[in-house]
């Protein structure tokens, strides 16, 4: 593809695809002489990160804090998304005097490599080529991810980051920070994650995949560069994750056995009960906002994930040394990441005699809890970022000045 | 279709389709004189039954065992399946001298209505059109497999079933006859089951059908003729379900997170994973041996089972006057019918002063631990079937001789 056949690409393309290539928001361009070296060994340049920043940096850099987000999250976390027009995924958490304070502190959110909302993933145009990078693009994994995030921060001058903070994958790279850039990581905050990508859940991860590469419009990935696009295999794929995302309780209480605008079962394959025609929402709505190929590459560095195994099979290994202080969080009723997975972390650093505290939060409303507003969990993340910004030497927060 | 076509269309299918039509086992043929007034309304007729028996009827027509089958099995229970070539689903527990003893009983296993294997369903010829039913068939419920099994009962002349035995949705249909039929059912032993089918259940089926439905090769279901197989996703209905069937413990200890023929990971999009490998030959072979539609139709007919709502909301009126004998068994690992649902079946039981007991299985293996070679379960249910047959007045076992 030239140039000219690259923008009337981009000009034919939707909001999305857009998006992903010339991304509304702050951008940092890694030159092509500044490589990224992958887990995989291949190299990586040039490259962009997309993020968004909330709140100042202070004169001393000392009050960033990092936000990781998860799998179809993006750096949109306390401000309107472009493509869907709705509010920034984590508003409750971040902003004005919210748990994490946009008066107070720095906030950072960088779209994850391999994503699809302006970073470079397999969305993006590959230089070389002109033509999206589509499978072409290289397998990463949290690692890399995290590394790109390094040049971010590094780019905004910041030495250490006053705390790393995210749930599910995001938890992943949070640890991932702590492990790989402990001396950058003054505290760090993984929620409803693990340390590892459990059998059951890589399963239900290649099944999505797989439901992504049945279907004909993938067209081996190239659904891009020829105008098609997987919407059914992509829909399936998230219904089959969303499950995953609730409990049996939150899934029982939201719809029980109710059915959907009727008051009989029809005797037909239509969405008679609730649970159907929700999670048929769910499957149509993640298409418009999301990218088949960017599933694929996310869900695998998910798998990938296995932080024990990088550190000689120790989970304590990676955090040996450490001065970070950390919280960890996670769920009651979370089956994708159940308690004992976050018990396995806190156990780790205790081994490591590390600053951790760990906060099991009561909820029914199973892994999905850490995107809602949960006062426990706000109170927890309100509490362990005063205290650290206490340690940190940082002001107070203003209702306590 | 005349009938040169459809021998034509018969001869060109394989195996599985020319089972669905001409089953290599017994059949009842209800004529269209005796129709089957369904759970929908519609009549169903003529309509066929195909089956299976092992051991002998005795004079008093006393000992007769009918076994349900889950959602993909059949009628094969315990002699080659002659699709797959492999041994029957249950051949650890029926047989000479094993818990359900073909010694002593005479057990009936039948294909269920809807189903593949040569009872009517989606898969078989319409008499009307000389086609594959294919989504004319009528969406059918489990109460309506039980009344299809009782004009099998009533073919082969037996009054009352000594007992009636089943797993999963084979359970469903145990506590279906023990309601609809209960002067007909001396005892009755449903497993792994549950009165209704949980929000979390039909969500799982509903990701199973979108994905049979995503599929071109589907064709809106008439895919078998037009010579088409929507293979790729029934396979992953299949991988999505399959998760289901195990347990979290059952993948780990399996599979953990082990690599497939290999020493490191690829960085690509192939199975690394043990459990990548497993679940997608799981995928494959099933697609060798079910139909798609048939699956559609039998997962809605367990979405619609909800017995309570059957009889007023009250599940114990589904049992007032009970004389049957019970034995409820669940598996400690069973998540897709966790014992709390078991339970829920007994204290109904218990509210109508019925005979019964319960047991719970100490398994890892999660649901699936109903077919394998589960030694307590083998246990209960020899133990449960010779108190029974004691109480029934049969001779005893061999070997209490």
């Amino acid at each position: 593809m030239n140039t000219v056949n690259q923008r009337e690409f981009l000009k034919a393309a939707d909001a999305r695809l857009l998006e992903a290539n010339t991304p509304s928001c702050d951008i940092l361009d890694v030159p092509a002489s500044e490589p990224l070296r992958l887990d995989c060994d291949r190299l990586l340049a040039p490259f962009r990160v997309a993020y968004k920043t909330y709140g100042a940096l202070n004169g001393a850099k000392s009050n960033a804090i990092l936000i990781a987000h998860a799998l179809t999250m993006d750096q949109y976390v306390a401000s309107e998304n472009p493509v869907t027009g709705k509010p920034g995924w984590w508003e409750n958490m971040v902003g004005p005097g919210k748990p994490i304070d946009t008066d107070r502190f720095f906030v950072i959110c960088a779209n994850i490599l391999g994503g699809c909302m302006g970073s470079t993933g397999p969305a993006s145009i590959n230089p070389a080529t002109g033509k999206p990078w589509g499978l072409d693009f290289p397998v990463i994994t949290i690692g890399d991810m995290v590394d790109a995030q390094v040049r971010l921060i590094d780019h905004l001058g910041i030495g250490e980051l006053f705390c790393v903070i995210g749930g599910s994958m995001g938890g992943m790279q949070v640890l991932e920070w702590a492990s790989r850039h402990k001396e950058r990581v003054f505290s760090a905050m993984p929620i409803a994650t693990a340390a590892w990508h459990s059998s059951q859940n890589i399963a239900f991860h290649e099944v999505g995949r797989q439901a992504v590469m049945a279907d004909p419009e993938w067209a081996q990935g190239r659904y891009l560069e020829l105008g098609r696009e997987p919407r059914n295999g992509l829909a399936v794929a998230r219904m089959a994750a969303h499950i995953t995302y609730l409990s049996e309780e939150a899934l029982h209480h939201k719809f029980g056995r109710n059915l959907q605008d009727r008051d009989t079962k029809t005797f037909s394959f239509n969405a008679d009960f609730q649970v159907e025609s929700y999670l048929r929402h769910q499957g149509s709505t993640f298409v418009d906002r999301f990218d088949a190929n960017c599933y694929l590459y996310i869900t695998r560095a998910m798998d990938y994930f296995d932080l024990a195994a990088e550190h000689g099979d120790v989970l304590a290994n990676a955090f040996k040394g450490t001065k970070t202080r950390f919280c960890v969080v996670s769920f009651t009723s979370d089956w994708l990441y159940p308690t004992r997975e976050s018990r396995e972390i806190v156990q780790a650093l205790n081994a490591v005699a590390a600053n951790v505290s760990f906060v099991e939060v009561e909820s029914d409303k199973g892994h999905d809890a850490f995107l809602l507003d949960e006062p426990e969990l706000s109170a927890a993340v309100r509490g362990f970022l005063n205290a650290a910004a206490g340690k940190r030497g940082l002001e107070p927060a203003r209702e306590t000045r």
